[in-house]
């Protein structure tokens, strides 16, 4: 019954009758929502059986995934323990897609930002030393969706949107960028979220697009480089001063 | 009886006794090593708990974390498969632990000191302002372990290098970054077990260091920005010479 979460759909690939699945996302979800607080124990596995409906196996599955993920840790006699937060594995698909679901923290929308400027201008230079033409096809086929996308269908938008960054971010050939789709992806997806605005700032950054497309085509690093860094500037303006601004 | 993971070390606080964390990491170490091809299935769970000498129990919590880290997926009937290298959360702190202990892969190692080159001069960037402090005080004690340490040691060479460079990640405030440190620290120990060049790079870069913590420390963020870069390019020109050459 869980909303498909699109940071998993275009990464992951789920058995859909995985039985822990949706104990797991409701756990982490708690965790990140801070229902259950750092350094706090969660429920006791019996409590946490019966209030889910599953088995102490099924539990147990759940727990050490959260633990493989960082959010928590057992010790003996204290049980499962909630880890500080800065030990959580943030850049994790289902965390990230975790956080979807809580309220946007100011400051982790503002870092997505400056991790965007700071990955997908680098990911668009390789991109145009070293795309293959089909590469360049799908990155097409992901401004082409863009075009075509009805803008009152958000979902819509933001998936092609998504398709278009995360083509690029593959094409620069860099396994640690293409490691960073669903970072980047889950960015994205916060933005369309959060700003009003983003339809108007969807119609007018399409052409925009185009020349990032273009310049990769042509092979040429640095206007790919310069495009893409105008290009998020544009798009994540209003984010910026929806959030937190910079410190003195 | 295994070997502390450095990349783990600065980043996790383990259960010492954790059973099935031994088994994880082998099988993490297979799986990254080709030992397990991808799209090929594991050794049924009775022979891996026999090889292993360990409960069922055991076996599933560690095929469970493998698959909250994208390395295996459960599938009826035909057991649990590896899958696709694309589909590997290559950022988790312990799969880039694994693959440490695996033959170095050129094309990952050259894409870890483009990330860094993308990522790192932000981050010194932002230090620059918004560090307080206490976070000088960390990055300066990063750097005077970096000069206190003997050139002949080269892990503890190493590990002032990771806690410079990560200290300068938090001081961004930027979680996202900050959530980046395992991996520039991975990035930093494959530097130092692949060039043999790395004690001389190590001596002519100490000043260079130094010089990063003054611009964040005298909040000059474009000059940080710079002087993070030029290090950085120096610290890899090895490395990038080493491993595989742009293509064309």
């Amino acid at each position: 019954m869980t909303r498909p979460d699109p940071a998993i759909a275009y990464q992951r690939d789920r058995s859909p009758g995985f039985v822990s699945q949706r104990v797991l996302s409701e756990l982490g979800r708690r965790i990140l929502a801070g229902q259950y607080a750092q350094h706090s124990a969660l429920p006791t596995e019996l409590q946490l059986c019966a209030e889910f409906g599953v088995s102490r196996t099924a539990m147990r599955e759940a727990t050490k995934m959260l633990a493989a993920k960082g959010l928590v840790v057992s010790r003996k006699r204290a049980g499962t323990l909630v880890q500080d937060s800065s030990l959580w594995n943030r850049l994790d698909p289902d965390v990230l897609s975790w956080m979807s679901a809580t309220d946007p923290d100011p400051e982790f929308v503002r870092g997505l930002i400056e991790a965007r400027l700071a990955i997908e201008p680098a990911a668009a230079e390789l991109a145009a030393r070293r795309a293959s033409a089909g590469d360049l096809a799908r990155i097409e086929a992901g401004y082409l969706a863009m075009r075509a996308a009805d803008l009152s269908d958000l979902a819509a938008c933001a998936e092609a949107d998504v398709a278009f960054h995360v083509s690029i971010l593959n094409a620069s050939h860099n396994p640690v960028f293409a490691g960073l789709a669903s970072l980047i992806g889950q960015a994205l997806e916060n933005s369309f979220r959060l700003t009003t605005s983003v339809s108007r700032n969807y119609a007018e950054t399409l052409d925009a697009h185009g020349d990032v497309l273009e310049a990769i085509r042509l092979r040429k690093p640095d206007q790919a480089r310069a495009r893409m860094r105008a290009l998020i500037d544009i798009a994540s303006a209003d984010l910026v001063n929806a959030t937190a601004k910079h410190r003195p």
